[in-house]
């Protein structure tokens, strides 16, 4: 099935807003089965839309509206359907009753300009918005469908999910079932390379995702039930771990974060951290996690060097091997255990430029894990902005502590 | 002026990445004079591109394409002008030496595949790109302009103001300039509301963006030359900080921290940090600004209650107003001076949820400042999630710290 994305609305022209609606979409069709060949957004012209929308009709199966559903004169999705089909409005008194009941519901007279957002045309099966005032328009005719939706993104994606997904799955006969595997300590294309072939498997898919925190291998299987396109995607997922080992970390939502800390609750086990040039950016994420304060007990931002000796890293290994070295990064784990008495310490020590320091290059990173008669550690160069070292220092260290509690 | 935004990738088809240069793009031509009906994303398909730019030339006066200028055999936004416009490309001896040499530079020898970004054809100036390898593309003919830059963020956002803004100033008469005024402790409707009539004046035109920060208020005024649009914008400026107060905290690029930072450092003063709920987010924004060594010297993340006495805040005072409380808040920006005997000490406390506290409810906030002989505090109840209750935490404490050091 051939697809074109419209997003309406002057604001995009105007660039106020960011199309993030398309972006969406346009990532939900592809394990739909549905090729996106076009994505447009259009101001709230009539003429101008009328013209998008029928060629868009013209030269694709099915054209996916967001925008121009709302009650004002500019909002002019539901005039471009009615002329590209050429059929006339009327109002539903349905559509209309419930219209009138929502805004009953909130205390409010309905303003009668509101009354548009319960036109339909004979071509049209409204689509329910139980979370906003408009409802969605599923054109159908001549083997083409035309899906409007709010532009609002909390309405849009309900109306995706709850009406207009299960319409597509009837139509191309497919039922969907995707597993996002998280990777860590690996880039995309060292994933990709040793997926190798698994990667052009037609049924299920795999595709991976650079995201900030992770790689995401992306697995969606097409059965004819749930049932049997899960299956499809926990035999791939064995084979894909099989492949990819203790690099895969978690599964959707899990972050380094919430399964470093899941690890240390599971174990009855408390954290403290120490942090140089992430300066506070590692607690920053841990905390991030709601109930983190079962294990995270707290940190110290050993920022100037002196501040490190305050905190406990002994003057003599400071003077050895200087601030930059993986021996302070291990008395520093071992120095935030102490002051804090956890059951494990994590440190990061580096430079995250724009200088170098104590003559090491802006990159280099030293992170190390101790706990009770165990350290583990790693060193690193990263490249990249300031920020950039700081965030991929920052995950490393994650990982580094959810490797240490595995072994 | 009409003009037509295309951003070429079949990665924005698929949805893999957000067209964020189309926004960006969109939001500058308005104040350029130039107005925008169309913006589309196609895929790395020579058919549907060349019918594409074709059509958004024929109906525009301008088309801004970014994206295709790769090397690669998808990139084909160079194939598609040139079939457009009917001329041949040919390699530009010039263009190829200073690829070979921008390899060269890197120690990389250069594929041969990327002879290709030394095209050109005779309609076109090529546009500097001294950040990547793809020269950006001035097409000029008939009256008509086509203009290519790489899809590449920053080097489509150098291109665009150093070399393509100019040239469009020349066409449309019009030069710019442009001052963003940063505003803290103050929503974005509030300030709208402020500023009042100077929102509708015409030129210069003023207009406010809520980022994650601060409140932008963008003022941008059109003038024969660059130092008449200045004397508007700066006259302009006067009247917005006469309104808005000691709540304009800076220009342009300025953000929270680095002008907190600038303060401190100006005045020869050193700070350290405590913080509870916001987990080492507030540290870790200080210590995204280049050079924050020479001020910040460190911090302490007191998460745990008991923590919070290890660290130096009176137990007494914890047990009396509880962790979460102004008090607690005033005695660990106390203490953090103290503990790194530092000029300032600055703390946060509070409950970013999602449980309540102490009886606090989610998102009460406290935060303090403290000096020789002066402490600043403030409490405020933020709504949001436990992620957003945070970075508003930490940004409100970097406010008070400026205003802290400013009276």
């Amino acid at each position: 099935m051939r697809a074109e994305i419209l997003s309406i609305g002057t604001e995009l022209l105007l660039g106020h807003i960011t199309d993030t609606n398309a972006a969406f979409l346009a990532q939900q069709c592809a394990p739909l089965g549905i090729e996106v060949y076009y994505i447009s957004q259009v101001g709230d012209n009539l003429d101008r839309l009328t013209e998008t929308l029928r060629r868009a009709r013209d030269r694709s199966d099915l054209v996916i509206m967001t925008g121009g559903l709302g009650p004002t004169e500019d909002d002019l999705s539901r005039e471009a359907i009615a002329a590209v089909l050429g059929e006339t409005p009327q109002v539903d008194p349905a559509l209309e009753a419930q219209l009138r009941e929502f805004f009953a519901g909130r205390g409010i007279q309905m303003p009668e300009r509101n009354v548009k957002q319960a036109w339909v045309i004979p071509s049209v099966t409204p689509l329910a918005n139980p979370v906003g005032t408009a409802p969605g328009w599923w054109a159908e005719r001549d083997g083409k469908i035309v899906v409007a939706m709010p532009g609002v993104p909390s309405e849009m994606l309900r109306m995706w999910e709850h009406e207009v997904v299960p319409r597509l799955q009837t139509q191309t006969g497919a039922t969907l079932f995707t597993r996002i595997l998280r990777v860590a300590g690996m880039g995309e294309s060292t994933v990709e390379e040793r997926l190798g072939d698994l990667i052009h498997i037609e049924n299920p898919t795999l595709a991976t995702y650079a995201k900030r925190d992770a790689v995401d291998v992306r697995i969606t299987a097409k059965g004819r039930t749930t049932d049997e396109a899960r299956e499809l995607v926990l035999a791939m997922e064995e084979r894909a771990r099989n492949i990819l080992g203790e690099h895969v970390f978690g599964i959707d939502a899990d972050t380094p974060q919430s399964v470093a800390l899941r690890l240390l609750i599971e174990r009855g086990l408390t954290l403290a951290t120490m942090e140089s040039c992430t300066g506070g950016l590692l607690s920053s994420l841990l905390t991030d996690v709601p109930g983190s304060s079962a294990a995270f007990r707290g940190g110290a931002v050993a920022y100037a060097t002196d501040v490190k000796a305050l905190e406990g890293v002994p003057e003599e290994t400071l003077a050895t091997y200087g601030a930059v070295s993986v021996e302070t990064a291990r008395a520093m784990a071992e120095a935030a255990r102490a002051r804090l008495s956890t059951s494990v310490g994590v440190s990061v020590t580096g430079v995250a430029g724009p200088d170098e320091q104590e003559g090491k290059p802006v990159g280099t990173i030293h992170i190390a894990v101790a706990s009770d008669g165990k350290v583990s550690d790693t060193s690193q160069r990263f490249r990249g902005a300031r920020t950039e070292i700081k965030w991929r220092a920052a995950i490393t260290a994650l990982n580094l502590l959810r490797l240490h509690l595995l072994r």
